[in-house]
């Protein structure tokens, strides 16, 4: 299991390669969930999503060798381009295998950045079997989109960064999908301030983390159906869930009509794209999943891949109030935060 | 005119109070401009533009009897927001005179935040009047949106930002209103690097400054038709307009239609919301108004108040190519660039 040396070591590596993403803040957020929160900008990072991180930690932890002779890695889409833009940095050659359901414009993002795209059918093929055999094939070295400890790690610094942008944060919330980012912010979190509750968030028909903590191993669910193309894991991986076992203090989970309010939220008071993988730790915060009566909850917008023409079909009118207005079916549970939050 | 050490110092009063924000960077826009861009986020600024440096500047630099007599501005609303922003952090009172088609969710932005709104009809009563007659009879201090040394120095402050955060700027990108972005900008810039050129980008219907700089004075141009709302001046304020006169590099205009352009590739390759005045200098970076073979090019995001609903009229399917793919009707000047510009 990783320690925040580790979360050390990956931001050291990463320095002047990632982008220190913003904390963004709101007036009218703040209203909406009756404590100041305080919004992680991943969606902003390269390659527009967290996956960066990881990826790009396990990458430049490879050997020379290693790297010399190419990285693979199976993706529903942000990790494929976070491994294009890793192996086109160090000079390297990747291949991406992404579901045939995957958004276009993340593989062609990922293809654009130079990586090989294989298409596999969601549901049938295994993907970790395909991914196994091409590399054996072609001596590539593999990245796992969560379950290696460089990757862990390297979202981590999510959180790390975090805490060292502010000291406000008492509640940590952060989308799950194979798990590595929560981990990796748990590590780092619970290391830096072991009184910040960290929360791990899910699409309500995706939940085999939460189901997996409730068995106390992890089980498998049905492909998820949900608007969050990247948290569709059907089961954790393990060396995360082993660590968000013993760190995250709950998880819970939003339904797609929750997440779809939240992108127009970030649309409308933060000004930012959020994808709906991206928008599940902020549909739990504006949705009142997470207790929190004092403090300052801090919410990871893991991603922004998504493409206007998608966004503009599944955020609808009724979203739209627009400015620091109110949001329809949305209202404040508490009263006016002071505007001085961050 | 004011230099470098009143930027320097309005830093200082700003900080902690403003949003370091963030310098975005995407592959697939480095490809499209010919050389590698780096974009200030000021959309992410509290309050949704650049706005609130030099409202809260020349608030925080009011006497205190000032300061607790009241506030008021006139604005086409990104400065009514960032005044009542200023107003509430101090404990005082602001008045907001905005014209009467500003963006409602401009306007109830700075409600929320406390703010009266007074409402005079564009094209008109003169704003200056109407703010210099209630500001007479109710003791408030007036805080003009470009025509103030505080307010123009806190402008300044994005652009030593951006200098503090690359050495790698060599062309500076500004949006052009009343010209105080513009100036303080200009003065930075010129002061800690001289080599950095510095343009400003107007729309082709409210280029006051382009034809007033022509003209080697301030002249009147009928009430600008264009979907910039923040940038429909008559005629440029005069402090800024010594200022840019003395320091701009030049002033390019861009049309409707490519400011439209900007607002779909911000949200396709940058994942933010840029509202059509804060677009100006990006849709001169895209739309090859900008003379530039080497070194980087930095571009102003001034703003991001547009809701939703209006967002989704303006940028229409044709500009929605998504993720890192292509947006019609732009094609790359230039040939790839370094995945690590940023």
């Amino acid at each position: 299991m990783i320690g925040i040396d580790d979360v050390r070591a990956a931001a050291a590596r990463l320095a002047g390669y990632v982008t220190a993403t913003p904390l963004l803040a709101s007036h009218a957020l703040d209203e909406l969930c009756g404590v100041p929160v305080l919004c992680k900008a991943e969606n902003l990072q390269r390659t527009g999503s967290f996956k960066l991180r990881g990826a790009l930690n396990h990458v430049l932890s490879l050997s020379p060798a290693e790297r010399a002779g190419g990285v693979i890695a199976a993706s529903s889409g942000n990790h494929a381009q976070a491994l294009a833009w890793a192996a086109r940095l160090v000079g390297t050659y990747a291949v991406v295998v992404v579901p045939s359901d995957a958004p276009p414009a993340k593989v062609l993002s990922a293809k654009m950045l130079g990586a090989e795209v294989y298409y596999y059918a969601r549901g049938g093929d295994d993907r970790d079997t395909i991914v196994g055999e091409i590399a054996r094939e072609r001596g590539l070295a593999i990245v796992p989109s969560a379950n290696s400890d460089e990757v862990i790690a390297g979202g981590g610094t999510v959180a790390a960064e975090i805490l060292a942008q502010t000291d406000q944060v008492t509640t940590l919330v952060v989308p799950i999908g194979g798990g590595g980012l929560a981990a990796g912010c748990a590590v780092a979190a619970k290391a830096l301030n072991p009184n910040v509750r960290v929360i791990g968030v899910e699409p309500e028909y995706g939940a085999d983390t939460a189901l997996s903590l409730r068995e106390g191993r992890r089980v498998s669910i049905p492909t998820p159906a949900t608007i969050a193309d990247g948290l569709t894991h059907r089961t954790p991986a393990p060396l995360p869930f082993d660590i968000n076992r013993a760190f995250l203090d709950q998880v819970v989970t939003v339904s797609d009509a929750e997440i779809i309010e939240a992108m127009a939220v970030a649309f409308n008071y933060l000004r930012v794209v959020v994808e709906p993988s991206g928008a599940c730790g902020l549909a739990a915060a504006i949705c009142e999943r997470i207790e929190i009566t004092s403090g300052t909850m801090g919410v990871v917008l893991s991603g922004g891949n998504i493409a206007l023409d998608p966004f503009r079909s599944l955020v609808g009118r009724a979203a739209a109030a627009g400015g620091d207005g109110g949001v329809p079916g949305l209202h404040a549970r508490g009263g006016q935060q002071s505007a001085g939050t961050a």
